[in-house]
C-alpha cells in the first residue's frame, strides 16, 4: 500500500462523523485535473488487470458500500470504464429472492466470489445484512454480532485462498445526499434510480451511521481491510478509489506464465 | 440424543485403532432381526421427514465419510428407501471440476448446502480437502491445519443458520475392505465400481486412518458431531445409521405451520 493512501484506510478508532467526505487533500485541484488524472491511468489498470488475469493465481474482490445516492453506479462505470470487460465482473445484490432466503445470507455471496485471475466488484454485499437488517430492528444485536463474526470467518477463509479482499465505504455528508436526492426528483430522467425508502433510509441517516461505524470498525481486520472513501465530489472519489486499486494491484507479485515456445509450430500461411 | 446412542459419539480422544467395527452391542441380534428392524422404522423416517419439510424452519446435513467400500452408497439406498425422494437431495463430491478448482474448495459444498426444510446427504464432502490431499501430500501440515480451521468456522456459520449437522465415519476394518475389494474382482457386475486408485488408497491404508483420525477429532465439535458407526456388517450399520438419524429428527422442535382455515372456500363440485 502506497503511504499516501493509508490516510484511507479506516483507522482502529473509527469515528464516522470526523471522517471527511470532501477529499481534497493531496489530490488534483480542480475537476478537469482529476478528470485528465483518470485518463491518464486508466491503461495502467487495463494492463494490471490483464497481467492479474494472465497470472491467475488470485482472485480480486472489491466492495463497495454507501449510503444510497453515495455513487456506487458511478464509480464502477468511470473507474473500469477502460478494463476489459472480460476480465472483470460486477455483481448488484438487491433483496434476497425466496430461493436465497431458504439459504443462509452468505449463500448467495459465496457463490458470487470471484474465480482465480477475476476481479469482481461487489455492488451492496453481504455487509447489507449486519446493516439495514439491523437498523430496521429485523435481527437482534446478538444476531447482529454474530454475523460479524461469522464475515469476519468467511472472509479470513477467502483471503486464505487466495482472494484479495477490498472494502470501501464512498462516505458522503447529509447535505451531499439531499442535494443529490433533490436531483432525482427534478430530473425525469432519474425518477427510475429513485425509490421513496431512499427517503425512509434518508429518516434514519443518523442510525445508519452509527451502525455504519460499528460494522466497519468490528470487520476492519488486516486481511479485508475498509477504506473510508470521501465521496462528496464525484471526480475525487474516482480518484481515490482508482489510486487504491492500482496501489494493491502494483504490490502483488504476478507474472505471465512462462510458456516454452522452442518447440511451437511454424505458422503456415 | 438417545443415551444409548452416545456410544457411537466420536470421543474427545478419539483412537480409530480402538474403534469397534463390528457393532453387534445392543442391536438385533442376527441380520433377519435387524432388516425387520429397518423394515418397522422406515415409516417413522419418512414421517418426520415430512414434518421436517413442513416445518421449514432448519435444513438438516447428513455427512457420509469413509474408505473405500465403506458403503457410502448402500447406506443411503437402504436407509432413506422408504423416504419421498422429493424431501431430500444426495450430493456425491468427485474430484473438483476445473471451474471448481478455480474457487476456494468450500464454494461447491456451501452451494451444495440444504435449503430450509430439505435433508441433503453429501456422499464424501469438503472433508475429502483434509483427508485424500494431506495424504497424498498435494497440502502441507499448515494448509491442512488452515482448512480446519475454516470447516469448524464454516459449519458453526451453517449450524448459527439453522442447518442440523450431522457427521458419519463408515468404520471398517482393514480385512472387511479385502473381502469387499475382492468381490468386486470377482463379480463383472461390480466392476464398474472398482477403481484402481481404490489399490493404491488402500496401501495408504494406515495413512488414512492416521488423518482421519486427526480429521475427527480436530473437528469433533458439539455444533457438528462426529459419530463413528461400526460398518463391518452392513444391516448393522443401516440400523446405527437410521437410529442416529431418527434420534437427532425426534429431539428437534418441529410442527406442522399453523394455517387459519376458517374462511377458506367450499370446495365447488
Amino acid at each position: 500500500m502506497n503511504h499516501d493512501l493509508e490516510r484511507y484506510r479506516a483507522p482502529q478508532n473509527f469515528c464516522i462523523q470526523a471522517a471527511d467526505t470532501v477529499g481534497k487533500k493531496g489530490q488534483p485541484e480542480n475537476k478537469l485535473a482529476r478528470e485528465q488524472w483518470l485518463i491518464d491511468h486508466s491503461p495502467e489498470l487495463d494492463a494490471l488487470q490483464n497481467l492479474f488475469y494472465a497470472d491467475a493465481r488470485r482472485g480480486l474482490l472489491l466492495i463497495l458500500q454507501g449510503m444510497d445516492t453515495s455513487g456506487k453506479d458511478g464509480t464502477i462505470r468511470r473507474v473500469f470504464h477502460d478494463v476489459n470487460p472480460l476480465g472483470i465482473r460486477v455483481h448488484a445484490f438487491k433483496s434476497p429472492s425466496e430461493e436465497e432466503l431458504s439459504h443462509d445470507y452468505l449463500w448467495r455471496i459465496h457463490h458470487a466470489m470471484p474465480k482465480k485471475g477475476e476481479i469482481v466488484i461487489f455492488n451492496r454485499s453481504h455487509y447489507e445484512d449486519v446493516l439495514i437488517t439491523h437498523v430496521r430492528g429485523w435481527i437482534d444485536e446478538a444476531e447482529m454480532n454474530r454475523r460479524l463474526r461469522q464475515i469476519n470467518d468467511f472472509e479470513r477463509m477467502a483471503v486464505e485462498n487466495n482472494i484479495v479482499v477490498i472494502k470501501m465505504f464512498l462516505h458522503i455528508s447529509k447535505d451531499e445526499q439531499r442535494e443529490r436526492l433533490q436531483k432525482r426528483l427534478d430530473n425525469t430522467e432519474k425518477h427510475w434510480k429513485f425509490n421513496l425508502s431512499d427517503l425512509e433510509d434518508r429518516r434514519l441517516w443518523d442510525d445508519f451511521q452509527k451502525q455504519y461505524e460499528y460494522v466497519i470498525t468490528a470487520t476492519n481486520t488486516d486481511y479485508a481491510p475498509w477504506y473510508i472513501v470521501p465521496a462528496d465530489s464525484k471526480s475525487t472519489r474516482n480518484v481515490i478509489v482508482m489510486q487504491i486499486l492500482l496501489s494493491h494491484l502494483r504490490s502483488l507479485d504476478m507474472a505471465y506464465p512462462k510458456v516454452d515456445s522452442s518447440n511451437w509450430p511454424k505458422i503456415v500461411e
